[in-house]
């Protein structure tokens, strides 16, 4: 294996000493990008995108030849494992994702099985062995999927949801079913995550989008008790590193406490929560990875430089800040403003981190 | 005037004692109840139901008639005012609101007045005291206005927004003329509701459903400010008997103490809240209102009473709990639903209530 060039990403998920605060973006390989929409307009779908490893390495490189980012992320989709589960993923234009086969019964449920990573996903493990081959040691692969919860809505519901209402009704009236269903999913997840491990990803990240809809007593029954199995469950170092793991709940500031107790590396922070509040109630337990509001990058550069200047003095010195948006960047940001962000955290965070 | 037969709601607002925990649900007036759906048909458009007294009391009356609940609020649209406005407030089928005017530049916000309540919202005003007339004391009728800042995203967007990336743009770059915008919807509000008191309605509630998409920075300047701004406008007392102001952010949890500060009766609380955690954060200083998550209707009737109860124990013993739910009710609920959750409040709080 290459060494790592830069590896202030990986230092700051375990709270070590860097010279600038590291800096990546959510969905940074995405529509917002000419050079991405034109290798989706050649994939022709974007399940093509997905299941192509050269195209999915193509869009996760895009970024990262424009910008100085600290962190490549694999290009991929949450969905990927349900999918591989038999529920039939596809997309619909301007509607999103939709599975064929929604599960609405026990006996849906029950039929499931835990996918083999490395023959149904193999397409993944093959897209994370080339990124890194790729990427020669220029920053650290992040892998990634989401949360059991979070899966499991878009399993249930078929597709996007406003209401969920029918996971919800299910959640109630079906206990035993839904636990059923996120056993099955937090299983699938966890070899999922551990295969990307294997293949070459130096850190990985839930995305729980949907655990913010739920009451304090459900999110930490049916989504944070399987977010915690998984990680309890994964390969923590490969290639003589530390394989740091990041948890990120929507909506969840109110819970980061609980969250760090599951013994993650660090957490996302959405914008939501002053980042310094955040860091008081984790304390020196966990890093944070945020937090500023995706849509600042509408507002112009200097806009942008101050919002970036503000965060920093938030969180303020010592380590384990990786900065990040609080969700990811708009499809209609212009280039030029991720530019001036991704430069604004190096520039501007250099005194937080002098001796 | 008649004397009010049910001043439970009333009460339990200023946090005196009640016998048993008043109940309403927002958005009870709505298309989960077949009657509604009738008048709503017969009405044409929503448009016409909103603006006809006659329909808009017709349908402010019908859950009252199927369930026992211990509030009426107006059935009106909290964008009438941008409306009255000139923004050209339309519906287009299964799209939401829409405005032929949005608002996008300092000169369109420069343009606008403040409507005179009595003559360019005497629908309003005139379905107010219709109500209260049919009414005849049954129970207190309750008024209602957007947030300045929630009524603003919808006025520069022009309709439901993802991203609300125009009004973000114009917070970050143009925050004077957000503030002119703001600022001239504080007025509008405060003489509304003050008009809407005056015509009859005995509590007002100001519903802030975007403030939770801010930062807490942008949250305090920006919605918080001109709802405090409102709440110390607002006429308190009418009929002899104060009129209670209730706030209510959606996904503003973490900000109940300072919204608390604005001198108002009563908060509404989401479900992503702890009941009892809300209490202790604001204390003795204002009433609860809620927060049975709205999606806990779609489960079986013994799993909404189970619901019911842990929120009564949750509050706990003492004055000062509105029930309601976390959110406007679902379309798709179906009514016997309702009226479990509403027979639950009332038969499994009376213990709390007991001397």
């Amino acid at each position: 294996m290459t060494t790592l060039k830069n590896d202030r990403f990986l230092r700051a998920l375990l709270r070590q000493p860097v010279d600038v605060t590291p800096v990546w973006m959510m969905r940074q390989a995405g529509r917002y990008l000419p050079e991405y929409r034109a290798t989706r307009a050649k994939a022709g779908s974007f399940m093509n995108l997905c299941t192509s490893p050269e195209f999915a390495c193509e869009v996760t490189l895009q970024p990262l030849d424009r910008y100085p980012l600290d962190a490549a992320i694999l290009f991929s989709d949450i969905l990927t494992i349900p999918d591989a589960m038999g529920l039939g993923l596809y997309f619909s234009e301007g509607e999103g994702p939709r599975f064929k086969n929604p599960l609405r019964t026990a006996q849906d449920v029950a039929k499931l099985g835990v996918p083999d990573p490395e023959t149904e996903l193999r397409y993944v493990m093959d897209a994370v062995r080339l990124i890194r081959k790729e990427l020669a040691g220029r920053v650290p692969l992040i892998g990634f999927a989401g949360s059991p919860w979070t899966l499991a809505t878009y399993m249930v519901e078929g597709s996007s949801s406003k209401e969920y209402s029918i996971i919800k009704k299910m959640m109630f009236d079906e206990p035993k079913v839904m636990h059923q269903l996120l056993d099955k999913v937090a299983q699938s997840v966890t070899s999922y995550l551990n295969a990307q491990i294997v293949a070459g990803a130096q850190a990985v990240m839930i995305f729980d989008t949907w655990g913010g809809i739920l009451t304090p007593r459900d999110y930490k029954l049916f989504s944070l008790a399987y977010m915690d199995r998984i990680v309890k469950g994964l390969q923590r170092e490969n290639e003589g590193r530390k394989v740091p793991v990041i948890l990120f709940t929507k909506g969840g500031g109110a819970w980061l406490k609980d969250m760090a107790a599951t013994g993650c590396d660090a957490l996302g922070v959405d914008w939501t929560l002053n980042l310094g509040d955040a860091r008081k109630q984790v304390g020196d337990s966990v890093a944070l990875q945020g937090n500023m509001d995706p849509s600042v990058l509408y507002a112009s550069p200097a806009r942008i430089r101050e919002e970036v200047a503000t965060i920093l003095a938030s969180y303020g010195k010592g380590n384990g800040h990786v900065f990040n948006l609080g969700h990811g960047i708009h499809q209609h940001v212009v280039p030029e403003h991720a530019g001036a962000f991704i430069e604004a955290v190096h520039e501007l965070s250099k005194p937080y981190h002098a001796a």
